[in-house]
């Protein structure tokens, strides 16, 4: 292994670029050799951030052969495809969240990986927010002693178009998916039951393909905690991401992040800055975080902070809360996946960055 | 009516003395002409107080010719009947919560109060605090749109004796009730159905008795709104009493209160004060603003801020939650009250103080 | 000494009715048996508390044989002849401040308060505010360490009338002699010198008679810390009393108390609530905590918490402040007041509440 | 002029080294064509982010063909010198803080860069916060109307070594001219008259050679507006940069940023994050967005946001500070510079990022 982690990146979208401009400045462990996407835009921004090989074709940067690692931001579908046969290349992976939107495509890919020895890491950004990293250091310190209350709430400054929430595959696999996995992280134990209440009370017509925008979800953890998440698609203030976790010795939470910290009075009260915006904003450092660590647990040999285990289970709640929004009733996940699954350990503590 | 309500006030417990208190120095409108009470104390307690009359026997309250309205603080069981021997002889009662555990007792209660054309007011103080009747203005006057989700934590900062716990009538009708009533008032709309989750995380032996100590509730809302309300029996840091509602163009929370503002900085961080350690503290100011509220309704000839239906229903989610903690399923509240009460009007908004 | 102190007020004007009705509903260690004013509304408000002799003349209070204590709440030029006439009849004094405008006659009151043995008090409330005697606790537990800097800022939400200001004494006196106070008290430690730098910025027009409306004052103190006041008769947003301490281990601060602890957020921002409005809000508890220490340091017969030194080293910065204003350089308390004030130990701390 | 600014850096020690890298990773606007430094460790920094030349002669960059703006990041005596020969070479400068120590220098390098037409930049780095811009943005708008008081409170986290401050040039030419520039933008009015009081109350020993680490200084601008900065250098709790604002329609100020947002209760109390530990953390953005002011004031032909006027002005504050600690009086700033200085518009608002 090279002291400089030789990586290649496959889509150039949104989150593709994101990624790619923080190995460039942001992680001196790493070089890009490679980077793939069939938009010309795409192109000229990595030719600009001086990535040496730009290509329409995917397939070039699985087959490179100086290529160690595989970033993924390819739409969800070939996040599967593109996994396995970068790790039958034996090259490691950094995939982008949702690995799958089934759970046996997400065990096939699993399974793959193990069998070629190679790490797999999926972006579950959040949880490298300083915030929750921040409380999870407290609650695994003890600080909070036995957990038994979980809250979240996250909610979006606004919904995304009609016509992309028809083909995202509903709230519980495009936006709650990341609250869930940020759930079983913080909690350190797995989610057994799920209980939804939810209704399309920004967006009624979207009721007509079964999808919600604000939702009320009940989680039962192994170890006795209970949690709830509470969605909406639409929070006029902005992108709203806060959680608190309660135990027998304290209670840590965590308010939105703001750009200063000034507040500001006149003879009608005192007024505040807003929540950072959305998630490019909020999430920003999270993103450099979550990829050096990445290369960090390649680098230093050590387990991938969030595996496929982890999207496995992420998925898994999400396909419960959906069968619990339908009938009405609490789901136990281990209606949905194997019974071993809820019973594996969940993964270890984030690495540190 | 005089322009001074005579007053007589049953049972001079801890919450007796705390209305009397409060009726002897911060109501300029009442005076009190009796007070009942087995227990020499609170005598002693009231004589020094200046009541003129002090007895034993509550009939010697409720069958005084001067008296025009009653406050009732004896214990649960003699709510009801107090209630009706009050109204029976033209008085205006205050009665503290809950007005009874049965919806039938509730039920006759609330008709021969309507029969004697007397006025009837439930002791909901947590109306009548600052926080939240001010974040039920901003709701009234549509600052946050229409209602989509209600965040409710309620925890005390240690539990009752387990003897105590065994005669409670559950979490749900002794602790929880005050936050099926917020709920209702906040959201200015009628609770439907009822989901809970549960279980002894404290004190595991009061499940023998089938109680719990931990709870996360979801009220679903006639207008659509959902609220979830979590409930502990312990927190380690104090009474944590907040409340959040989210809306179509905004959201209000409330923070807990505390005895000072201050904030003090050294090399390990900034610390700072608990919450206010019980109710007593918390309340104190919304006790009197509840009471002087009850006085203004009967001076001014206003309807009761707080009605027989407001215990009916907060007594019914009651009787529900503890249904959907058993049967492990939402649980409506038409399944225990008759249909005709969820769709009633809820009772209109508090007096202002 | 009897176990309920026997106490006289005098003078029931906006302070007086304060006090008078704290010590009927809140002092259960003492009780009143005499109050004097020379208007009949005051009369009626002290017999709607019971107070069984009502008096125009402020010499039945002075002399009445059961009083122990009396309350003076006259107009500022009284303070020191009734003190005195109280002091020579044996009785202990508490003294709205300022207890005199010149340092001679401060002197003189304190001499016969001591010659005959009893104890005098003045009302500088803020000291018993939660927020300062908090922060006080934390410097004399040494959780700052060696204070370096004391900030105080002291705002009016409205000046009094030109015509009030005319007769007023001056901001120093009449406004920033509480900040003096506090300043002393929390550093624990004498001023030594004063800089003034200020101007009628909101009224111009009270230059004519040497006044002005906004100072920035720099305190020297006898242990080397250096303190600033900022002081503004007119803050648009309310009641502004914050105060910050900083030293070799720490800094604490407090912030203003609101009326609640909502925050509202809508697309333009989070909004909270405004200061409570003035000192009746701000204060109202302080108000208590300071009389009860009065009544306890005379029925434990502890030393006064605020004794005639305070009042006289408070006068002098003030007097000297003027100076500094005046003659555009810092000015030592000691051109103003004998060497030996300054180096009187300054009084010790406050008797708990 | 090229639509991409080429910049050449003198000096890569710490802060030339945070310019270098923002300017290669942060600004699209600009390229480093070369980089000067004797050391080695600076020369493999500057290879490693790509710049092509790299010297260890300053004059190659300030005669370099290509080069249109020079960042000068050397040690202070060659500020002048070096801006001086780049102004001769029709080269923009940005320069480091502060410009020069006398007043006479500053002047010769502010008529230098006026008579060759270039701009000229001070690396006030403060100005570009965002707790501190959207405040003086705020104060543009109008919100706090005529303002009458600032307060700045500017302590470092720890002091540097004595040796160190022995050639710093003292406490306000070293650390309170950063709150000297601030207090001039934000008042967006002149400092007229400067009064200090401080003393060496963490190293004793810095009083034998004149400095001091604790001080208080009162400013008095043309406006009207009186202002106070307290200085430490040593906050056990971190960097304390916070900031306020007062004048006749409302108040604004600015609290510390700290690195995450969380509150951990227990029975102790509330337990809340230091703030961001100095200057490298918390003005890592505000470098970028200064930076960025600058490239974009040159490629958009606009006035440098802080021009030698401001920097003349910084340091004479500094000197006339030092001359009021020695004499212990207020110093008017006409003292030390000529009178037309002082009455020079204050230059305008700073370019938005």
């Amino acid at each position: 292994m090279s002291k400089k982690l030789k990586t290649g990146v496959i889509g150039l979208g949104r989150i593709g670029q994101i990624h790619l401009a923080n190995l460039v400045h942001h992680m001196p462990d790493a070089e890009v050799i490679i980077a793939s996407d069939v938009s010309p835009a795409a192109h000229a921004f990595a030719e600009r951030l001086g990535v040496p090989h730009v290509t329409t074709q995917a397939e070039d940067v699985l087959n490179h052969p100086e290529v160690e690692a595989v970033i993924i931001c390819s739409p969800t579908p070939y996040h599967v495809p593109y996994t396995i046969a970068a790790a039958k290349q034996g090259k490691h992976v950094f995939c982008e969240k949702p690995l799958d939107v089934t759970l046996e495509s997400i065990r096939e890919a699993e399974q793959v990986v193990a069998e070629n020895g190679v790490k797999l890491m999926l972006g579950f950004n959040r949880r490298f927010d300083a915030n929750f990293s921040n409380i999870r250091q407290l609650v695994e310190a003890g600080k909070i002693g036995e957990p038994h209350i979980l809250r979240i709430t996250s909610r979006d400054p606004a919904p995304p178009p009609v016509e992309y929430l028809k083909v995202s595959g509903g709230i519980f696999l495009d936006m709650s998916i990341h609250d869930f996995d940020m759930a079983r992280y913080m909690v350190g134990s797995e989610v057994t039951e799920v209980f939804v209440k939810g209704d399309a009370l920004i967006h009624p017509e979207i009721r007509e393909f079964g999808d919600i925008d604000t939702a009320v979800i009940v989680l039962t953890f192994e170890n006795g905690t209970l949690g709830v998440i509470d969605n909406s698609r639409k929070a006029v203030y902005g992108y709203d991401q806060r959680l608190e976790i309660f135990g027998s010795k304290g209670m840590a939470k965590a308010e939105n992040n703001t750009a200063d910290s000034l507040i500001h009075f006149d003879d009608a009260g005192g007024h505040s800055s807003l929540p950072l915006h959305f998630f490019l904003e909020r999430y920003e450092n999270a993103y450099r975080v979550c990829l050096r660590s990445f290369i960090r647990c390649i680098l230093d040999d050590k387990p991938s902070p969030v595996n496929a285990h982890d999207g496995l289970m992420a998925t898994a709640i999400g396909i419960a809360a959906m069968r619990s929004l339908t009938e009405g009733r609490p789901v136990k996940i281990s209606e949905v996946v194997q019974e071993s699954a809820v019973n594996e350990p969940i993964s270890e503590a984030t690495v540190k960055a």
